[in-house]
């Protein structure tokens, strides 16, 4: 057996053993971790220092040094807050979705369960050991962690840690030791991807490049998102001063967020049109504007800084990350959802209108995680959802789509609960009873 | 461009298209197809005379043959009413799932919506072309179809009246000619099953073998199940008599089913266990017995007629398909969880028991699809836990399990509905404000 294939078998069996714990008794152990790591603030520091010197020293760009700096500003104390809240949450596990009564003493429900086996894949930042620590075992699923190589010392003595609260509470909490497997080398990695009969489900938290890589050369599910070009769409029957503040939020609250907006596409029949790229301008941001946009702004404006040529091969599906925006006009909303479809990443995609049939439309055409109206797209996050967490956000289109919370990491079961009954004896398999089919108030279930 | 590039570009413009009809629409074109279909049971038979023709002097089993006959006994008329049952179905497309004032005016909505564009391959049984047709339809959902080369000519008569329907009503119904595509070559399916930028959702419906040579072909999500092996515990403080019955009524009601079982676990405990076995024989079973069952078996019964040799190796993860079953001892319902969790395809898992710690432990432990207590593994089905139709059953762990109706074919997308609101202006991002995550009552909701 590969050491791969034993690490994700010895995780399946963790998986299976925290499948069967109660919510109290998941929780407690992430108290317990909260503790052992706030108890050892000091050799963690220093396991930290170790990988910013490193950092450096190999000339490692300023905002990845910063990145794996723990304990800058009250960061690691957020980091242990952040465990306590997990724990805190409601649980995700058993839930009743759904009962039906099949037949009398013959009752169906669909069931909140772990999905079981999460590969989480992250680069710089340490702090999310912590986080994905209390997400899986809080949902019941056993992970196994593969951090960066930047933060390798941080990531060796957190797991270490980890490992431990873990081995010496296993026999008071259930918790099992392989619940949380912390890896080290690229090579078990690709090794690991390809565990799809014990992996259930891959998290990359990383760079565009680290997600696109992972989904190429796996079968097992990906929860996350490469991309996220976002467009916003100001209609002609827009309200200027909204679609101003809105562009200018979208774009330059957090550039490198994937919920920023990365092509405006405009309806030149919006009295002052203009006006909207004037704002951006304004705030420092370059316009990368189709021919048509470009000659008509210069019938409206005097100069034309910060404006530069669009290339339509490549800018529409470009993420930029950047104080940059693509910028071309479109003649009605249909034309504007069509570009969406066509272009966008399926993250989160804007109209700005005062037409509700226009918005309506929109709404219900763009075929994106998240469709907004008269909002910014900066809105696309776990927390400001409500989610009290959040473990990514996912562009594909089955599972978790856009924020997801706690309940990403959970899927369901069916149960069956009898009194010796056989399908022989119903119709349609060769017996005269008929099925009930009785739906129950979920609210007055208690199993 | 390559054929199949176009036909899941063009899938995909007609998912858009019916992303954005109504229900109404939607299913109007459902009762124009059955009618359609209906007027030309003539062209439709004499199709699949041919089809029958041409299987018989091929020499194709008589189970195939039967199959392929679409006029057999009502099946033509069954296959049309059940374009109208699905049409008459509640609408899956549009239901609010949750609804959060994130603030004043700016309310989160998390709505169903169509998964996209499916790609459904099946073998022989032409009257699936009806059933996906209109499942597909129904859900706002483009398909491309593929039928097997038994049925080819039915098939082909069959699409030309689909498609021609389609075409007719297009300006009245809006639901675009691309909306269902049937496609005749296998070399174009292994193309298809590449355009994973172009096609959501790939449903495959027949033997075990076409649905892992397609799971392995293809990163597009499987709607499917490969294997049904199903396994029942029979603890130590069963009923004898349910266990006898339950046996019976999986292993014999048809044991071709995906949902018959394949393995018993008997724990040894139980008074009078053989008489489970002897039920099963009676019923024309052959036991595959492990050498502890057999020894302890010969001490209380004196012939040992279909009872044969467990290859421990392999009939534990074998699907019979016949009157065949392993058997094997346990010790306990820990041990019987564990032979599950590591044998079963995840499909249907039952316990007979009295006791309800025991039941409660297998409910929670087992890691499939369906977990039973004290009922057969035959009621895995769609139409018993009713769903009004079923698309399949699903082995895998994420997006569908179980059992699939409409409900399979449908994921979410977040609606945010504001009045100009920007990310800044809020905690987290800049600004002062904080954030009301107030849920709403979904049933007051009418957007």
């Amino acid at each position: 057996m590969s050491v791969s294939e034993s690490i994700a078998k010895t995780a399946r069996a963790a998986g299976n053993i925290l499948k069967t714990l109660s919510d109290e008794e998941r929780s407690s152990i992430l108290y317990k971790i909260h503790d052992g790591l706030k108890a050892n603030a000091a050799s963690i520091e220093a396991a930290n220092k170790l990988d910013l010197e490193q950092a450096k020293s190999t000339n490692l760009s300023d905002s990845l040094v910063k990145r794996l700096d723990l304990f800058k500003g009250d960061k690691f104390e957020t980091m242990l807050q952040g465990i306590v809240d997990v724990a805190n949450l409601q649980d995700p596990v058993g839930k009743v979705n759904f009962a039906r009564e099949i037949d009398e003493n013959l009752t169906l429900y669909q069931i909140t369960a772990p999905v079981g086996v999460l590969l989480v894949i992250f680069e710089s930042r340490p702090e999310v050991i912590a986080n994905i620590t209390a997400l899986s075992i809080k949902s019941g699923n056993a992970a196994i962690l593969k951090g960066g190589k930047e933060s390798l010392n941080t990531f060796k003595e957190m797991s270490r840690i980890v490992n431990d609260v873990v081995e010496q509470n296993e026999k008071t909490t259930h918790v099992p030791v392989g619940a949380v497997q912390l890896i080290e080398t690229r090579e078990d990695v690709s090794d690991l991807l390809q565990q799809d009969e014990y992996i259930d489900l891959v998290i990359p938290r990383g760079s565009n490049a680290l997600v696109r890589q992972i989904k190429s050369s796996t079968k097992i599910p990906v929860l996350g998102h490469a991309d996220g070009i976002c467009s916003i769409y100001v209609d002609e029957s827009a309200d200027i001063g909204k679609a101003k503040r809105i562009l200018v939020d979208a774009k330059t609250n957090y550039p490198a967020g994937c919920n920023a907006v990365e092509t405006l596409l405009i309806n030149p029949k919006l009295q002052h049109w203009w006006e909207v790229l004037n704002s951006l301008i304004e705030n420092g941001v370059t316009l990368h504007v189709s021919k048509e946009v470009k000659k008509q702004y210069k019938e409206h404006n005097s100069t034309s800084d910060h404006i530069v040529d669009l290339d339509e091969s490549k800018d529409f599906d470009k993420e930029f990350l950047s104080l940059d925006i693509a910028v071309a006009f479109v003649e009605s909303t249909e034309a504007a959802v069509l570009h969406i479809n066509t272009h966008s990443s399926k993250h989160t995609d804007a109209i700005v209108t005062e037409n509700s049939e226009n918005a309506e439309y929109f709404l219900k055409a763009v075929d994106s995680s998240s469709v907004y109206w008269n909002a910014s797209t900066r809105f696309a996050d776990g927390f400001r959802y409500g989610f009290g967490t959040e473990v990514g956000i996912s562009t594909s289109k089955i599972h978790a789509r856009g924020p997801v919370g706690l309940d990403g990491l959970v899927t369901y079961q069916y149960q069956l609960r009898g009194n010796g009954q056989i399908a022989s004896d119903y119709l349609g398999a060769g017996g005269k009873k008929a099925f009930v089919h009785k739906d129950l108030d979920v609210k007055s279930i208690s199993i």
